[in-house]
């Protein structure tokens, strides 16, 4: 009789904590980089996930993501720069091919980081046209956790404070805004995925 | 011991369907209407949140909302007329008195209805620009579940086919929008708040 | 004696409805279109730019728009359908190959115009995305005359009572409003070309 | 005989830098100001449209705006602080009272600037809110002269590098494009209405 009851009593335990069949979820963060400053702010964003125990953490160039990654994201962080106030040609052509018919994306969760060069040029825009981009394929969608980083994690690399004599350096302000973006989509990830059943 | 043991397998299947101290998901529905049209909007709205077994909603006019109304929210759902391609006043009001020190907003569901006189004349500005609040106040923002709904429900009154003689009649093509937003959102909160054990 | 008078009077006279030296400011309209309904707009748009007085109208799709048609143009209204809330790829390609280094787009007239399939779903995005590129560049921007077409011409072609058996029928209620953002750029190019002495 | 020559060249002369009942350009800097931060910004833009030759500036607080005030403005560069990614509620509701019967706002330039606290976090979106209510009163709309302030002018006042210790100071950085702002609209308003004849 004791034994039932442990049995059931782990049973309890086990499926409290992560119900049977459940799998961590997967956190993919797709960007497009030319200068390597949005390839910076997309390792700050991996960086941050990565801290979320459990979270899977994958990080490609959107050309190199195939279907079957989007499919098995939870989570799906898009980077781009800003081009004229417009994602990169890259991103909006990878975003275009993801999978509509039957809506398999509805109810993933979405987040964008975008780097730009000047203040206030298109870096809000970016972030949003992602999410709004991401609203159209249903997806649930988020930004950073703190009002700072209200849309997402952007970053600013050629005017005034921000503007750096030469390489791909981007600001600690920017990339903490990854890292938070990082981490808040991985457990919300974690959160929504656990309630999968 | 059976008792022990029933209890225990009640406990089990209970807690299986809703962990133990867990509430139903409470959907807010806050809405400002002039004429009328935003009204039977807000009234698809929390038809289709309804529907869904074990939501509790509230519908409210913004001026009747409370702090605690928002605070015990699990989602909460705006909607506005459209002014000059921007919120009603009132809407923007309700929303600066969102509580923010503390961020207790944060990782609630948000979701957004309009109703605007012509087709392309501030509809999806302003249900962007509810959601685009709500982002800075950390909320997780959806719109309706398909891709003629991408950022929530809006609905065209004064313009072409839409006109009505008279009367704050809406269009059942955007009431329906309306239902499925409000399905959606409870839907979703109610995965959510199944979750947060 | 009199005859200098009259030269000079007629100088004036002729000066006053137009400086020596002035051209009639040129329109392009600049479109992409894969099933013919953003054609079907561009040349509703073209019509109502012909309708105003000495406007050169210039009618291209925007891979066959060369540097200099940009350079000489006065106004220029670009047009796309909507895909996933942004831009066609193709317009998107377009305003990434304007001329930037030394401004040569500034201080021209912009305009935008966009076919999308429902209500709601990109039409308001997809013009002012247009329209803010544009501002990027220096470009003084407008809409249509009338609060109806605020951020230009929109039609809608897939749903509701706007779905078409087949073909790239676009509703009059749209085609309209493209006319009439056609003839209001043009007139005002036709002001600020008058007045550029 | 050469008196009334004189008197020809003379009217010639004037007439051509002014046509005859011209009058300078009338522009109208209409902002809200909690903190000071958004009256700093109106101050450089008024600064900025003074250095036009002829222009007339006028500042005022959006509370003390006439109709008349807004009837006699050939451009309008309107300020406010950023609120939770929106426009004051101050603000929105000066543009609520426009004149809208018969669009005596058509044609009128129009421009913008803001103060936000963080970077990216809402400047944009207000910048273009006012820019896009502008649109449905059918004005033309113009950003700063160049890329960096595409939008308008904006300043940030509390993150990072331009958060100060006290006081309403702004970064230089940013009442150089307000004065900027201000000096573009005023040039542009002195063209245009040195055409409406």
């Amino acid at each position: 009789m004791r034994t039932l009851i442990s049995a059931f009593m782990m049973f309890v335990a086990v499926g409290w904590a992560q119900p049977p069949g459940d799998k961590p979820p997967t956190i993919l963060i797709a960007y497009y980089s030319s200068q390597g400053h949005t390839r910076a702010m997309a390792e700050a964003v991996a960086r941050g996930a990565s801290a979320v125990p459990g979270a899977g953490v994958r990080i490609k160039l959107v050309a190199d993501v195939a279907e079957k990654d989007l499919l098995d994201a939870d989570a799906i962080i898009v980077g781009s720069p800003v081009y004229n106030a417009n994602v990169a040609p890259q991103v909006q052509e990878f975003i275009n091919r993801w999978p509509f018919r039957g809506a398999p994306m509805r109810d993933k969760i979405g987040g964008a980081f975008v780097t730009g060069g000047g203040i206030s040029t298109g870096e809000e825009l970016v972030q949003l046209s992602i999410l709004h981009s991401m609203l159209v394929f249903g997806m649930i969608v988020v930004g950073g956790p703190e009002w700072t980083s209200a849309f997402g994690a952007s970053a600013v690399v050629e005017e005034g404070p921000f503007k750096h004599s030469g390489g791909a350096t981007v600001d600690s302000l920017f990339l903490s805004k990854g890292e938070a973006l990082g981490k808040r989509v991985a457990s919300l990830a974690t959160r929504l995925k656990g309630d999968r059943r």
